[in-house]
């Protein structure tokens, strides 16, 4: 590894900061520098698991890795309502901040953290792997085609996955003082960033929340849905639940052109993924079927979407610290935006359903 | 052909009914009788185009199919406001109905029908042809296993296709005085049929229009969408229209497993239709794809759906006629399912996007 290398350290030994550990070594752009726990049986455990190299620094606290002054940036898959604490004591500490979604558990409390991040210059991106696959730039080829999609008129997404009962009642993610937003936070957010992607990130103007939200026991969010809508007459609606079989729907429809998609935040496989897109289609005489068929498109890469993340951040945190650019605002306005819809989702549903306006 | 085939009249020269004779071809049950039109050049031209016998009756009014003594049962593809006129004349005549979508401007006037019907011993069926697809039945079994599927909790639909201005401003379905339920009525009654299905058709408890219809100059609607909400927590979604491209989705979720399609209305070609299941979904480990990922299903059929339509008519008409059978009550309980949910979006709507409740 050359010096250009990233040194990235990792707060708290989560599952998910297992499947980024691996894409730091296979994004060949970082190094697995340092772990933190608040157990440094646990780092330790960790770092040896996760390919860490002999050199790997293991430190029994968060604030350990924030002080090394040979990170450059950090990983936090901490729960989300940690996020506020450390994400902006990493960015005091001149950080650069790759943070696991949803960011915050509101908007008010991201701002606190890009602001953090603006005043000591580092970059900010939130953990969604998927918006660095090539299959999500060759589909927003085929959305911004005039001649072949049109106009985006309406978006459904849809991520559920079934949880057992033991995840309903104990895991991070349903409670209420670590991931308050439950499945709206943990699945949710990629349904409303499907969305936000397919109308290239114009915020819609109000957010109505589905009638039938599920509740758990500490009355965290375990199943939701909302319809979104713009000025324009653009609709987006999404479900997301902790209750049903994993499916990932996308699905954009636009004047001339329809994209399909069934797993469109984790690959069916890691090294190709597809997409299904049809263009003016019609009927054959008498409707007897369809001219023409929608097409399979197949996108292969040769690492996985989330090492292709490590790299993009990478490449900005090393303009940063080589070459005195600024950072990249395209990742932190993205995870502000998914935000502000997911409020406006949440503050619907406390409402009794009403309609909440986008306030950006 | 026998004595047992059904002899059926068709009442007027709509597009639709072309395919529908060539259907009644196919279903080798059923006899192109007689086609009757306001114009007899037009229903020359008909029979001679669709492939009449040379013995079928050719008529200038709609009036002398009904009082045709030979004639089992008509086949109606009138525009919708007229469906009430000439579907409770039919029934009066004793004649079997095989009435097009939508089957009437709300379920008052449906119900006006279905009780001529009742009065009159004849069988009701709506020209829903997907019903009768054999992939739908593959499909329905899927939906129904509790080991595979388990417990229905989302589905969403989508059925839009582009018309061009010309047919926004003149085509039949767009016209208040024709067709006043418009996208709603035209392909909206797919989405609602497809939800229903779904549910095994359950009513839902009530329905929420989206807050994004789109209407003609007319006031007839051109684009719209819904939720619907059952009392056990599922709910279904649909978008429709005619705006945007040729997009037909139907996508059930379970508690253990998925359903898609993108074809379920009109399969993509005549003899061979898919259907894509999902079945206890998780991730490999870390996350790095699926185990197992959905597979994909193929139907073949010798005779298309709609000639399976009218060969389930006609075996109903024939035990009717041939055998003192009871209607079968399957067909219009369906029908006025489908329209209690297309009059509650509708009003919901017109009362600004409030909760309608479904009274059956």
């Amino acid at each position: 590894m050359a010096d250009s290398t990233i040194q990235i350290g990792i707060l708290g030994c989560a599952e998910i900061a297992r499947k980024v550990s691996r894409a730091i070594l296979l994004s060949q752009t970082a190094t697995l520098y340092a772990v933190g726990s608040r157990s440094i049986e646990k780092a330790q455990k960790f770092a040896a698991d996760n390919g860490f190299p002999a050199t790997g620094k293991v430190y029994g606290s968060y604030e350990e890795v924030l002080e090394d002054p040979n990170v450059d940036a950090v990983y936090v898959p901490l729960p989300t309502s940690l996020h506020i604490k450390w994400a902006v004591l990493a960015a005091q500490k001149k950080k650069h901040l790759l943070l696991e979604k949803p960011v915050a558990l509101n908007v008010e409390e991201m701002d606190v953290i890009l602001a953090a991040c603006e005043a000591n210059g580092v970059q900010f991106m939130d953990g969604t792997m998927w918006m660095h696959h090539p299959r999500t730039a060759k589909m927003r080829e085929f959305l911004s085609d005039a001649k072949q999609f049109g106009e985006l008129k309406s978006v459904n997404t849809c991520f559920t996955f079934t949880a057992d009962q033991n995840f309903l009642e104990t895991d991070i993610r349903v409670k209420p003082d670590l991931d308050g937003l439950g499945a709206l936070g943990d699945v949710g957010w990629y349904c409303v960033r499907g969305i936000l992607w397919a109308a290239d990130y114009e915020l819609p103007k109000s957010v109505i929340a589905l009638r039938n939200p599920v509740f758990n026991k500490a009355g965290v969010t375990i199943s939701c849905g909302a319809s979104l809508l713009w000025e324009d007459g653009k609709v987006g609606t999404f479900h997301c639940s902790f209750l049903t079989n994993l499916t990932m729907d996308l699905t954009a429809v636009g004047t001339k052109g329809t994209l399909h998609l069934h797993d469109f935040i984790i690959p069916f496989e890691e090294k190709k993924a597809s997409f299904i897109s049809a263009v003016e289609c019609g009927f054959k005489e008498l409707a007897l079927g369809w001219v023409p068929k929608p097409s399979e498109h197949t996108v292969t890469t040769d690492i996985p979407q989330e090492a292709l993340m490590v790299r993009e951040f990478c490449k900005l945190v090393g303009s940063i610290k080589n070459e005195g650019a600024k950072p990249e605002k395209k990742w932190p306005t993205l995870s502000r935006k998914t935000t502000l819809v997911l409020d406006a989702v949440k503050a619907s549903i406390e409402k009794g359903f009403e309609a909440v306006e986008i306030v950006s």
